[in-house]
């Protein structure tokens, strides 16, 4: 394009752009972790500035079960797998004597949890795997639309965090690739994550199952094995980081001690980096919970954050509202 | 912006686009093989074509030894294998009597064949753990520098394939991501796919080694383990592509059979597919094998090719050059 024209129809695009320009973290309360993502995504895309990083390199992390969704009062990932275990309940009659089926069937949550771990686990292998990854996909899409979160009466795509998705929103439009790593599986997340986070499947990085490619009927499928191929999280996060991404982000933003290592790992890089965590301080609209919470435990990172200078997000009171509307 | 403002610049970029309109496939000769990729990229970007496939969706795989460079006289990454043997053996007295190390430094590559594949692991191994990601690659960067192709007396990132680099931006141009599936390893890939051929390390899927988190000196470090993590090769590669992409290709280019599985899965999609098989055919300008070669063999692919309606690109016939001009 010859330069004049160029420089005619970028000077279009910014004056139209600054006219308009709205407050792009409109729900967050103004105050210093507001204004510390607005300052650091101002110094990192100036090209003057002795902080600027490229757009290549411009990449940012995000954990997330209870930092871009609601994990209480379980993960949804386990709700999902309670439902399956009462929806596969007809094909699996051995399931109404057999423990931990028998109390998820009877809904009898504390013998489940007095299970533990191996239960979970046992619980998460039979409803997660044995299936390709196109039908476990619309299973998980299917869930989606009819599940409801027993606070909040509404799919658990909408109880995700509207100030979350401003950062989103905010930080791609700065030129950054959002990218999710969580410790939840990807086939769970991936279905929905394009849509409701606007993360496309290929910057999901998560917990994987072994898979195996295979001829079904003369039709090539990918079927999920009952073995964890990854578990992504606390170290597991950073060794995902390398290992999906390639190269050390510039952000991170996560919400509990699974996190920990991927903020550090993240915040020891050279040059601007930058460390949030999403703290739960509001037991009116989510939930209250850190130090003593069975499903995302945040104690290291609290004792820590103000000496590493990683930023504690106070959902009480940074954050205007909580959730989007309703749809 | 302004709606009025936005076709008066969409229309001034249009008429000076189609006023330069250079050739995107000028190296390749006209032909079926070239008018395939420019009719397919054609109507799966025209909105009003039935076969149009949204930006999000335009996912492009590519094989890496023998699609995008050269892999004869033997892989880059065993050249690499073997020159860091001869580097690190002064650290290794021990190497000096020791099989397979001793052929290695004697340059004995008649008793380092005979030892077989049990061997290259080991050799591998030895020269590609160990150290942190850091250090790896700051390794291969400047054995990069150096080291030269011996036939062609060019670094091996000279040695990457002219015609190639122009389908890439050409996709890429048309709003696919470009992704790498190579059996090499991504270590050894990411330090040099963005510069040469614009592909950034989160696209760059290939075999790993299990890694590992930890504190050196206070400060985090990504550790190579001496173990295999994944092999990204045959039936690994669709099962890759799952892993961390985590959806479909809608075209896939390889050169050997270790691609069957990849073209194979990329194919069985629902609507319009692109498979392309590089075959070498050129033993002046580059190398001449297929279905005998020790590296990048290639025989299923050569007899399923036309029923399966994969393109066979003819190295000799239909490319013009095949490496980009010295530097």
């Amino acid at each position: 394009m010859p330069v004049r024209i160029t420089i005619v129809c970028w000077a279009l695009v910014a004056a139209s752009v600054f006219a308009q320009s709205p407050d792009p973290l409109a729900s967050w309360n103004e105050g210093p972790r507001k204004k510390a993502v607005l300052d650091f995504v101002a110094k990192v895309t100036k090209e003057v500035s002795p902080d600027f990083v490229p757009v290549a390199e411009r990449i940012a992390v995000f954990d997330n079960d209870g930092t871009l969704w609601c994990e209480q009062p379980m993960y949804v990932q386990l709700a999902f797998a309670l439902d399956r275990v009462k929806a596969m309940a007809d094909k699996h009659p051995e399931w109404k004597d057999k423990q931990p089926f028998k109390a998820v069937i009877e809904g009898d949550l504390k013998t489940l949890a007095e299970a533990g771990e191996k239960s979970i686990v046992e619980i998460v292998l039979a409803t997660h795997t044995g299936m390709t990854t196109d039908e476990f996909a619309a299973t998980v899409k299917n869930w989606l639309v009819t599940a409801k979160h027993p606070k909040f009466q509404r799919p658990y795509t909408e109880c995700v965090y509207q100030p979350m998705l401003e950062v989103l929103a905010f930080l791609r439009a700065n030129g950054f690739k959002t990218f999710i790593v969580s410790g939840g599986t990807v086939d769970l997340m991936r279905p929905f994550a394009e849509k409701v986070y606007g993360i496309p499947p290929e910057q999901v990085v998560g917990t994987t199952f072994k898979t195996k490619y295979e001829l079904r009927d003369g039709k090539p499928a990918i079927v999920i094995q009952p073995q964890l191929d990854f578990l992504d999280d606390k170290a597991g996060k950073p060794v995902a980081i390398n290992k999906f991404i390639g190269r050390r982000p510039v952000m991170a933003f996560g919400n509990s001690d699974g996190d920990f290592e991927m903020l550090e790992w993240t915040a020891a890089g050279s040059g601007p980096r930058f460390g949030m965590i999403v703290h739960h301080t509001d037991a009116e609209r989510e939930y209250a919970y850190d130090r003593k919470s069975h499903f995302g435990r945040l104690e290291r990172g609290l004792d820590e954050a103000a000496k590493r200078g990683w930023l504690l997000a106070d959902m009480k009171n940074d954050w205007k509202v909580v959730f989007p509307p309703t749809k």
